[in-house]
């Protein structure tokens, strides 16, 4: 029996242009001989959809598509994600089209990504198989895998269909658990995959074949459309070696993810240009890199705008960096708007010493020098924080968390250096090593330095990461050696600014605990633990 | 049987303080000769919790405060809404404290709301029934009590814990289902709810007990703690009137809902100080009433901002309001700052027309002038939106999106014009009526009138109410009688948008369909229906 594995880039709410990628590639199927066309989770509606599973007119469209593909699935079977109106309220379900066009449906039972919750109900009736081209095969949808057991011995091969986002360390994590699962079960598993950048999510693809000793047989790419035919009766198949584990894979795979999370974002949105504006500090430096990586340099534009506070050397090494990418800069100094600002404040604020008052009107007079290049010249503006700022929240509402998007706020500072450096060794040495080397400061006031009020970074993030990945309790990371009123004072900043991360953009997620979704705590909250 | 209701004000995580109130009412429950006391869901947790549900240490806190308060339960019994550990996860439970200080847990078996979701569990087991003071008693929590059905004969009394969001209409809505189930099962009710605001959510309170006909017997206070003792024995006990049908208490109760939901978002937060910024028109008027109807007026203060396209009318209306009320204003003409900015703009947009980038600029110098006294004085912004600007995306981010709050986000305008009439009605003519009468205008540039893209507000606010409260296609609302390019106008609007709202302050929820909760899309969206 010959399987394809059609890994293709949705869109949400584009129903016909998603309904002609699956036409086209079940096109493609027949012609390389194929049996059975396997498509991924939501296929047919894209994910997440949120409000839309909710308007009937829009669950009718998908059905109407499906209905539509089965009338080109004259000789082939396929197998297509869509939402599907039951009785009781709609669900992810897989539409199993058999060779002669007539259409069954299979519902996924549990509810398990709280983008879902809400707007889909749980299946009464999980996986169940069929008999496609002489083999038996158990069709499950999504997460309902790792709660299959038990399966029918008469069954072949198990086929999942999932709508699988990228996270750090979760591939890897799931390849793991459909490997013990097919090990135990002794069943080939046939797993597809979105993938795509869809709001704040990028689905990875890496659908793949394992055999029933829970080796992978096929592996397709990650963060790119793909399309390959699976031989059950080719003895030739052999296991094929996990490429993702190395450190180096890690972070090519977060510079994947992130261009192709931007640029389809971007896209997707109709948006085509970018700006970033350039503060000569390491983060904007990385985004302006990923811009160009998603969007191409013709599309990106830059803008320095030093404050009194900005040393001359951070003009320059933006400057370099710009010219180095060959994208265009602007340099806006913005002390006359400053002065202008402050001396409108004088009646309330006048005589009151330099504090974070005139540090915040600094970077919110760069929010409105980018987001009138936003408005006036369509290039949209991009977010520059990072995870360990918007945990601590040290940045400036309405300034520096300003943005269409942010595509690297869900990565901690170490994580930006990495790519930095991951950048650098992959396109030459676009990002200057002074801005690299230099020690992370806001610039916005004299002499001013993030390890002013707390350890260098490598230890914040070593706490934060504890806190927010692994969801230790203070206690286990004051056990772990690290210094009590530091783990204290880390913990209160992060409880207090919630209510700056409820005012976020929307940022791109790339690590398994992202702010605002599996991290999310209540605007007013007394817990101190 | 006397049974207390004890309707209280509760704050999320501070368990110490929430377990304080509920054993103060168990002591005035006891002085009182009853021999219930009844407590709302999630009476010692405080709700919406969000991840803190996620916490052991939390959840171990709650159940020990459970432990405490059955140690103050002699002689008296108790029922407390508590999060609860159970082996497949945390359940909303009710804990039944016997009058000898034994506690046995009531879990919730349907989780409706979507802040729970993800991070509850559906209990197992749903209601349950018990004897205390010699009577037949059924415990159930929270929206379960809509699908109980064929309650056991043998009960006498059916007690409903709960944690019940005002919204507009909800109220009645409540009790209509309430009332048809005592009705057709035959059973008195008794149900308790909480007060308070918490985030973007107020609790109304309005606990009651109804008779086995359906009517009510007694009616807690709405939007204030209460305490009432009902007697099951009372022969006198007669219905009560309902009275919040009639128009004019409707906007009583939004009223009441607004000013306890600023008062307690800020309260709370540890805010006691508020800023508004006063443009003379009738959405920032009403914000500050609200802020001196919440925060007194001695916590007050008002910023009036004209550019060069303010009326000075504008102005003095604005004067007018603030001396009406007795707050603190400051006059801060922004023309420099904004002459200044335009300036260093030049490079980028210089020789172009004027547009809404412009426009923008002011609104955005705006939040920078606000937000300084927000740093410099602890005058927390809010926010002055309304609904139907929100839905349609008339407002400029890191401008008049900002905020700390919002309190009128989810009231359409024609809402926001009842109330300002409302306040003017019952505390004297606070709002100038120039400020009621003036044709709506963002004053960005001279002689706009919101009137000029779109019909006036009346008809706006009747297609977006359809739209969004009611769920209508386009074309019933086309068929109903709406100019279809109006309506479709408005549609496009309203979905490209969700962008813009994403990025707001919380706002406070009193309608039944607000954004980023029932209400919500996704960010990539190409479906057009």
């Amino acid at each position: 029996m010959k399987i394809a594995l059609a890994q293709l880039n949705y869109t949400v709410g584009d129903v016909a242009a998603n309904t002609a990628k699956i036409e086209a590639s079940i096109e493609q199927a027949k012609n390389e001989g194929a049996d059975l066309v396997v498509f991924a989770e939501f296929a047919v509606s894209g994910t997440p959809a949120y409000g839309l599973l909710s308007k009937t007119t829009f669950l009718t469209l998908c059905e109407e598509a499906v209905e539509s593909i089965a009338s080109k699935c004259r000789g082939i079977a396929a197998i297509v994600g869509v939402p599907y109106l039951t009785e009781y309220g709609p669900v992810s379900a897989a539409a199993l089209i058999s060779d002669t066009g007539s259409i069954s449906y299979i519902g996924k039972q549990y509810v398990t990504a709280r983008r879902e919750m809400g707007y889909l109900v749980g299946s009464k009736r999980g996986y169940d198989s069929f008999d496609i081209a002489g083999k038996r095969v158990m069709i499950v949808v999504g997460d309902d895998l790792s709660r299959t057991h038990d399966i029918d011995p008469e069954v072949d091969l198990v086929i999942s269909v999932n709508a699988r986002r990228y996270g750090k360390g979760l591939m890897s994590y799931r390849f793991e658990k459909m490997s013990k699962l097919a090990f135990a079960e002794g069943k080939n598993i046939i797993m597809v995959n979105q993938i795509g950048g869809s709001g704040e999510i990028v689905y990875d693809g890496t659908s793949g074949v394992l055999n029933s000793r829970g080796e992978l047989l096929m592996l397709l790419k990650s963060f790119e459309e793909d399309f390959r035919i699976f031989d059950t009766e080719d003895e030739r198949a052999q296991a094929v070696q996990v490429p993702f584990t190395t450190y180096n894979d890690r972070t090519r795979m977060v510079y994947k993810a992130a261009c192709l999370g931007l640029r389809d974002y971007f896209h997707k949105n109709n948006y085509y240009k970018a700006c970033v504006g350039l503060s000569g500090g390491i983060d904007s430096a990385v985004v302006a890199c990923l811009a160009v990586g998603a969007l191409g340099r013709e599309n990106v534009r830059v803008l320095m705008m030093p404050s009194q506070f900005s040393p001359d050397e951070s003009v320059e090494d933006a400057k370099k960096l710009a010219e180095n990418l060959g994208v265009e800069y602007s340099v806006l100094p913005i002390v006359e708007a400053y002065d202008a600002i402050i001396d409108t404040l004088k009646p309330v604020i006048g005589g009151t010493e330099f504090d974070a008052t005139e540090e915040n009107v600094q970077s919110r007079i760069r929010t409105i020098m980018l987001m009138a290049v936003q408005n006036k010249t369509g290039y949209m503006l991009l977010n520059s924080s990072n995870k360990s700022e918007n945990a601590l929240g040290w940045c400036t509402l309405y300034g520096d968390t300003a943005g269409t998007f942010s595509v690297t706020g869900d990565l901690y500072k170490g994580e930006i250096y990495d790519l930095a450096r991951y950048i650098n060794s992959s396109f030459g040495d676009v990002i200057p090593e002074t801005i690299i080397d230099k020690e992370p400061s806001s610039e916005l006031r004299p002499d001013q330095k993030d390890s002013d009020l707390l350890p260098p970074y490598e230890v914040v993030d070593a706490i934060l990461y504890r806190m927010i990945e692994e969801h230790q309790h203070r206690e286990e990371i004051i056990n772990a050696g690290f210094d009590s009123e530091v783990v204290e004072k880390i913990h209160s900043m992060i409880m207090r600014n919630e209510r700056k991360r409820h005012q976020f953009p929307p940022v791109l997620r790339l690590s398994r605990c992202a702010f605002r979704h599996e991290w999310l705590m209540p605007l007013v909250n007394r817990y101190g633990d």
